[in-house]
């Protein structure tokens, strides 16, 4: 895919009445805008991800996937507040000259849906074929829809919620506190906070994953008393995070992710699902203890032209990314 | 109850090849042991509790309760490590004359079953009329049934295994990580790592509870965006436990949950599980992440004289001391 950096020189409004100037919009695109402009992908990432779907969506996304550049349009955002070239908390704050850090104003997934929409504005697209999201992708999919700015025909929400559960917030706040456990967190350093962002990470994956996924893969033997794989598990994936991340950016991304509840500024949940016109697949995995199925259930019960499918998987949350025969399977309508 | 402490005066000797010197186990007792000796109700606490068992207990224990000093001799020893009156890492090591803090050894379940015998022996307790424990409590009442020493005549476990899974030891690794991302308690201190420690036990608390328990109690109205009542809660959550803990503690008891396998120098767990000769209920919750039913089950299946309980509840792996009613119901034969 290729990558785009899109510059916004007007003061951009966040919902907690404070603005970022100068904000950049990274995005990456694949393919091109067909003369009838109905070949648009959009695609919003979870957590952690950058926006080349390629490298993380592989298998679904790519020259020769499901979703490939010869057939359609594919554009991806890099949501506020991540390292990945949008503007984020080691950006220079124009303000100060001085790079965010902890002075990066708390995002919400309304925010990011606005951003989505300027650069949807920027790119001249009217419409989108199929806008197509997890988790926190899945709650931007849903707020950029709700914006009702543009034309969604199809949209596909995967293992996310119209409303961030208090569950969901208290698995955020665990991991925000073992940030801010590490005092060097507050020492404004672009490696600030590293160890509680090991941490940090190690907690999400309990969320991402399950027991038995646990089980299966770092089973000891029965001699062990100590230094269990496991524990090197927990470990490997928290430095291997931290090599690719950062902690500032990481704490403002679980806010945004915590703010989701599209009934907030508007009626009711119920009510702003049920005015959702978009031919709409709602995919929850059977084993997700992070977005049980419930929420999608909730949200496919709703919109009026929506149908819920559930992944029969081991994988928990993260099945969303892994089950990629069964994405393929489901999704293929959508093409 | 009555508080005691037994001084040791030899070494003991640990799992892993080291020894305490001076070693102090603190117990509560309650009641008297009857002139038949037939009478003792020996208690096994869990992660964070003392040996006050009317404390942490009250409803099944108690002046009053299904367990009470008329009828029984009630026994609880505070294992070793835990900052509740036995050895433990804030303790002074008698070969440097300071505390221990980070150099206290590793202990074992198996150390903890070794330091009741030793208790037991002390007391000249030689038959146990019912052993019980929960969580940490039931891995303790399952070794120490198992060193064969004493008589156990009924065995109760609840929400325990006999082996801690891999995702049990990720949840420990994930706590130990976040006390370790405060760098004080590297500094050796008694209130050393305690924003860690408040970490940890915000995220205990996620494998303690369930979505549903939060989602009942930690609700927010429609309109907030920031500052979740479940984002206090955590906060709240771990602030009450480091006001009675501290960080070496809960280091050295998350290691000795890990350690939990009865497989260890023996045969193989089955094959334990078989020798034992206790009439046996084990009681599993049915909303237990932390340690879910299919490891009671498992011990329920192979304890020859052994049936499986299960209580119908929402609170997780707190059922086990939550839900009175239900235990009243089920130890009652077991006075």
């Amino acid at each position: 895919m290729n990558f785009h950096q899109y510059n916004y020189t007007e003061p951009f409004q966040l919902e907690n009445g404070q603005q970022l100037e100068n904000l950049t919009i990274a995005y990456h695109t694949a393919g091109t805008l067909n003369p009838e402009k109905n070949n648009v992908i959009w695609v919003c990432h979870a957590l952690t991800a950058n926006s080349d779907v390629f490298d993380w969506w592989a298998g679904l996304f790519g020259e020769n996937d499901l979703f490939n550049p010869k057939d359609h349009f594919i554009i991806c955002a890099n949501v506020i507040g991540s390292n990945y070239g949008s503007t984020n908390p080691l950006s220079i704050n124009p303000i100060t000259n001085q790079p965010y850090y902890n002075d990066f104003p708390v995002v919400t997934i309304k925010d990011y849906a606005n951003a989505h929409q300027l650069l949807a504005d920027h790119l001249g697209i009217e419409s989108i074929h199929l806008l197509i999201g997890g988790s926190l992708g899945g709650q931007q999919a849903l707020e950029f829809t709700l914006l009702n700015k543009i034309k969604v025909d199809n949209l596909a929400l995967l293992a996310t919620n119209a409303v961030h559960s208090p569950w969901g917030i208290a698995f955020n706040e665990s991991q925000r506190l073992a940030i801010e456990a590490d005092a060097t967190f507050y020492e404004n350093k672009p490696d600030g906070g590293t160890n509680g962002l090991i941490a940090a990470r190690t907690i999400a994956m309990l969320s991402y994953r399950t027991y038995e996924i646990y089980e299966e893969s770092q089973k000891d033997d029965n001699q062990v008393y100590d230094y269990f794989k496991a524990s090197s598990y927990q470990k490997y994936q928290g430095q291997k995070l931290a090599n690719r991340f950062n902690a500032y950016s990481y704490w403002i991304l679980s806010k945004a992710m915590d703010s989701q509840n599209i009934a907030r500024s508007r009626k009711s949940l119920v009510d702003s699902l049920s005015q959702i016109k978009s031919n709409t697949i709602v995919i929850g995995v059977s084993s997700d203890i992070l977005f049980p199925t419930t929420e999608q259930k909730f949200i496919a019960a709703h919109i009026p032209n929506a149908k819920y499918v559930e992944i029969d998987s081991i994988f928990g949350h993260d099945g969303f990314l892994v089950e990629l025969e069964e994405l393929n399977r489901v999704l293929k309508p959508f093409v």
